[in-house]
């Protein structure tokens, strides 16, 4: 069972991602292990050419993450990102993103997961990372 | 010799990469194989804990990248990132954040480069990754 | 459909891979997106601790990748590693190492993939990767 | 000042890696913050077409972080790769393998290094990644 509800953690990542805060990031669903979110599309993401920005991209795709740590551990707000790693699979179009974090292994000092980026059902990027948790975690 | 000068790439960059359009982000010097950068302050640009949140630093890591790939083969906006790799090692206070970007391979169908991200004159973050270079390059 | 069979990419392989050569490589199965491979135990895939080295680990992964690669594209032997990354999540044990690698976007140029890696059916790494094809394929 | 000399290093780390057992695998310099290796060649090392494989510069990158950690850790022998990063720039010739890992930060529980693999004095590979050390560390 997820210890916030992807309500909770949606406001909860809003007051503290800042490209989250304009409302256009949200917590669709969550579980123990994994948290589904979406990136409403807004023009300040696009880059030339038409497309969503790579940096639009690692944004959604680090706050899904720690969407998919604060399911699984609670309100550990001061988790961080100590390492992130990402592959372009293809350019996605002026529309939502959505991102599915999962965790692979959630330890007591760290925690690594992946994220799958989606773009009109098409896989755009996927990414792995690392978070670390605070020690009193 | 870089092929664009650094006010040149500014101008570019601020035109395509959304966080950079509000005039925070700045080239301050490149030459055929790296680029120099700076993102200005923006309290934007904060994460709980008082720090600069990890998706500021790798959107002003990428925009390095971005800006030594223009310097080094010219206007080539459509050159985009195809893998990005960082890893954070501590956090940067709420204040300036610099970027040096170096290419490590200029190839004819991508770009391998490092960033190191500085604060205060402290490294506080290493990421590396290839940009493809669109066909026509 | 896979343009090779396992048993063909395991001869080849194991005449390209060093560690491979030996007879421990073996690929189980593929179809047009993924291969499935296993690493027989040997005392020389040790390291300090009795688990298996993070090399053995890393060249497994390689070797599941370049399985799937010449099942998707067929005899492609130039095909190299552009770039790999792998995290670690728990020890494996003294005994055969399994991978599945999946190819998350087949290009022209490059492919990029996945691999996960199981000892006694747990997962253990996870990697991620891109190999490039020669310019003929 | 390194804790351990490159002599001892290379002692420990013959013991534990399999590939280094061999001999091959010799630390020339150590200081507090980097190691310099090298892996001399070995026919074993190639891979199809002539050049050394991928696992190879793998194996001797990972290598080197190691004897990077050791000598500033100590003998922190149950020390282990938590993530590992490489791009691969151009295919090394049939001959000796350098690398020079570099700590660009040693934590209490986690050492971040990056590694330049030279081949013929060239760059040929560039990785990155995480060792963990143990808790007793």
């Amino acid at each position: 069972m997820p210890k916030l509800t992807a309500h909770t953690i949606t406001t909860l990542i809003r007051g503290t991602v800042p490209s989250a805060e304009q409302g256009q990031f949200t917590v669709l669903n969550v579980n123990a292990k994994s948290a589904e979110c979406v990136l409403i599309y807004d023009d300040s993401q696009l880059r030339f050419g038409g497309t969503l920005s790579g940096p639009t991209m690692m944004t959604l795709a680090d706050a899904a993450m720690y969407a998919a740590v604060l399911a699984h551990y609670g309100e550990q707000l001061l988790a961080v990102t100590q390492d992130f790693s990402i592959h372009f699979l293809s350019k996605p179009a002026a529309t939502d993103l959505h991102a599915t974090a999962t965790i692979l292994k959630a330890g007591k000092r760290s925690v690594v997961l992946t994220v799958h980026l989606y773009s009109q059902q098409q896989l755009v990027a996927h990414a792995s990372g690392t978070y670390a948790l605070p020690r009193s975690a």
